[in-house]
């Protein structure tokens, strides 16, 4: 007997996020047992308010399926909202609600692709169905540019955001230096608590290309007065001093070395606000070196860059979502499904399913052995880990110059 | 007979300016009377210290020639060193020095590829070689992302930055939207001066893809409260409002919009915020109107994307180059090479020399009839100008999933 499936993504955007979209696509297609896919709009708050899609009808070829997994960012829209604890007396009418429209709608199989905060939907979910013996399975799929979900190898959207960083640093690093004079140029990029995406940052080394000369992660407090001293020791062997930081980083008080960081504002979460970390140490080595600097904030564009994709991280994001399709249908529930990286020397990676309530809500940060002892740079461990996640481009459609995208309407 | 010749490039780098210096290579060798020649580093600085290398030797394979092309910034540094006027009287013992130089090395042929400033240098050398019966031939070769030269279709360099900026934008856009709310996304692009950069934001209309809904050019002076207005009447009729502006944008007293609101923030260390236009305005948006606001910057990465190349661009350059090398050698001299649009309907280029010095320190800005009459957009006139130079995509390889870079050193 055929039932029906219901698909949403969360959080921030990635490049891959609609890759895994269309692999949960792929994936409830050839199970053979969902008859109606539907699409929520805005997450969570989607499913709600019945803001629909059916995607089978949507995306009804293969040509169409590569559209979406070279389109960025969340084609159904995201949400930050979290749902309730399942034993909130308040919470009741919330769950009650969401899980009438599974009913009203038919709906067995619940996706949802998502970083942290997703995965904590997915346990209550699956915990609030089990409590009430409510048939619905309930499967998360990863997605985070920041690679810090527990359980998985590596996380969709990585793969991709470290390739475009990669990229972009060996090129600004070439615009940097064509002046003969001494300047330093810092790079901002994401990672609110774990450093892997500025990590990546060090990637143009192995091709021996310019590559930042240090590397300040949120996984070491940040010392200015070090800081300081490794700019001015390198500006006396060269004229252009390469420096890439995580937006998180903190001092040995635990607070944000980012300039607003006094604004105190916080998002939807409960995190604190923050930008401006790059243009805060720009600053700091206008007054203390007073040479030539500049900061470069990777900004949004590390997470969807789709036209330099990497081909590893699509291909993977597809199966991961694929995957998760067939293992739903089957009749997991409450699981993530994950990478697991094999141990031979050649990269591969496996997929299996992990309890959900084991990851979510907690980060995975970048590892000792993957920091210098001086807490300034990465490894060649660490470096040898994120490169083949970064191997080969997947190739998009251009039409008119520009790459291709495919958008997707709610019913209403 | 063989004589030597020398070429360098200089001012901001580009995505396409190697592509450029690859084609003047190709010139020199095709012409049959080049023996060597001369790379000079950091620009006119590096032909006064004898600072070369010998780029037949260094480039000596279609390979290394394919690699150059897709290598962005200037591979033989740059400078913004400006040649004094050959009749100031401080001026003789540069220009015996130069000459010096020249003839130390046999030099007859001389090329500089750059932008504004870069033809001042051309016309000074051109005109104290003609005033000094010295027999050296100098041509400029343009180049300059801001596509603001005179007497040239448009200026190598422009459309790979046109399609990253309209590529970004695109991608950006999808990014920004994911959201159910209300929000403002600003663009900041470069130009100081003309706008041709920010009206590239408007290409993925082309493609009914998002684009700015408002684009503020240079070229009109900018009203904050006609900006508050525009944002405030389409965040009515939808969620997430995207506007681009040039860097350079004045209000009608002459004012930069990042310099007027600079002086009233401070950062977390007290120091007044040295904020660019989108930040500023940003904030702006923030007292105004109080919904979600962010900036962009697009920074040097707009000028250095080599991954994202236009094909068009750079095999215009390539062929602009090689035009020069081949026109030099000839005995053309205080030129500039540029591009002649044909008017057929199909896109297509020639390539003329014009008198450099009638070109040197003016600027082409956006005509009228590319804006549209309420001065917050583009026509269809100028998306169709620009068009054609952000088609194809330049194939580059890449080595560990990292676009691959040539370098070129100096003998010393």
């Amino acid at each position: 007997m055929k039932y029906n499936a219901i698909v949403g993504q969360s959080g921030g955007p990635t490049a891959a996020i609609n890759a895994t979209l269309s692999g949960v696509i792929r994936g409830c297609r050839e199970s053979g047992k969902v008859e109606t896919l539907y699409g929520m709009y805005n997450g969570i708050e989607g499913a709600l308010k019945e803001n629909f899609c059916s995607l089978f009808d949507v995306i009804d070829s293969e040509e169409k399926h590569r559209l979406l997994e070279g389109t960025p960012s969340s084609a159904l829209g995201s949400c930050r909202k979290k749902l309730p604890k399942t034993d909130d007396p308040e919470a009741k009418a919330t769950y009650e609600k969401l899980f009438n429209v599974f009913e009203k709608y038919n709906i067995k199989y619940f996706f949802y692709i998502g970083g942290n905060d997703s995965m904590d939907t997915v346990a209550k979910i699956s915990a609030y169905a089990k409590e009430n013996n409510k048939e619905i399975f309930a499967i998360g799929v990863p997605k985070t540019i920041d690679n810090d979900l527990m359980g998985t190898d590596h996380t969709p959207g990585f793969g991709s955001a470290a390739k475009y960083i990669a990229a972009t640093v060996a090129e600004t690093a070439r615009d940097s230096a064509v002046y003969d004079l001494k300047s330093v140029v810092i790079f901002e990029i994401m990672g609110r608590d774990a450093g892997w995406l500025t990590a990546s940052a060090a990637l143009p080394s192995l091709n021996s290309s310019a590559a930042p000369d240090f590397i300040y992660l949120p996984e070491r407090a940040f010392d200015e007065d070090k800081f300081i001293a490794d700019i001015k020791s390198k500006l006396e062997v060269k004229n252009t001093v390469l420096v890439a930081v995580s937006e998180g980083i903190k001092n040995a008080d635990g607070k944000y070395i980012s300039a607003s960081e006094r604004s105190e504002m916080k998002d939807a979460f409960g995190h604190a606000y923050l930008s401006g970390t790059g243009k805060a140490l720009e600053m700091v080595v206008r007054d203390k070196i007073g040479c030539k600097v500049r900061s470069i904030e990777l900004n949004v564009l590390q997470r969807c860059a789709s036209h330099i994709a990497s081909e590893t991280d699509i291909n993977e994001s597809v199966a991961i979502g694929r995957f998760a399709g067939l293992k739903c249908t089957e009749g997991e529930s409450g699981k993530l499904a994950v990478f697991v990286r094999s141990d031979s020397e050649e990269y591969s990676v496996t997929y299996d399913l992990k309890d959900v309530a084991l990851i979510a809500n907690k980060i995975k940060k970048v590892p000792d052995e993957y920091i210098n002892d001086e807490g300034n740079n990465v490894t060649k461990a660490c470096l040898e880990y994120i490169l083949p996640l970064i191997m080969g481009e997947n190739k998009i459609e251009y039409v008119n110059g520009i790459p291709a995208q495919i958008e997707i309407k709610p019913y209403k």
